[in-house]
């Protein structure tokens, strides 16, 4: 646990969150500043910050989750797909430091756009990119 | 395999791809259109459409290989963090039928605008979401 984090205080109950799934290691909850209906957070209940720190054996746990959910949104929600979204450390936008995965429902319209347009990258490029991993 | 799948062929050869990782069941290579230097695409090798066909071993094995290249990325190019990014259907600009996790490594002002405003949410609201869900 960490003193000042609200997922923690969400755990720990100290602030009140509209559940969806909750099991020893994973809780999930609908995100009150959703982008669509049902926009939910999965989060392990011990704090890790990111991807950077969480465990395999936690993280694999969320990643069914968010399965088992996206399956059940599709079903009862207005839903036709979802979105999955993780933010790690503030330059990708992270803003809770607390790891969470979004599950954004998502139906044609719905005014969201996650769909960017890339760069063409060279073979050059790609290369030189290959070369810094692999060292 | 579904023959006019290009992930497919990328799997079976027929289309190059410049790799970053590969198992038994898992392909990983740099998107040619990526959004940063680095953009990954995390796949599994047989075909399943999205997350909701992709069986759970696969998709924890996925999870797994995101977290292995997002901590060798921080480390080795230029990259302060990272972006996980999964679509599901074509509301959810899902373009590419073969599961597909992107892998975005990040760096303030790099230009990726993936910080969306939500929308607050009432109580009411929230409980009209939950009460679909859990019927």
């Amino acid at each position: 646990m960490s003193e000042d984090c609200i997922f923690c205080k969400i755990i720990k109950g100290e602030i009140p969150c509209k559940k969806v799934y909750e099991d020893n290691d994973v809780l999930a909850f609908l995100d009150i500043n959703g982008l669509t209906q049902g926009h939910t957070l999965v989060i392990p209940k011990q704090h890790y910050v990111n991807i950077f720190d969480i465990p395999e054996e936690i993280l694999t746990k969320i990643a069914k989750v968010a399965k088992k959910l996206s399956i059940i949104y599709k079903e009862k929600l207005p839903c036709s797909g979802v979105n999955l979204l993780n933010a790690n450390e503030s330059c990708a936008h992270q803003s809770v430091f607390h790891f969470h995965l979004h599950i954004i429902p998502r139906n044609e319209n719905d005014g969201v756009d996650l769909d960017f347009p890339g760069q063409q990258r060279t073979p050059a490029e790609l290369d030189a990119v290959l070369q810094k991993i692999k060292n």
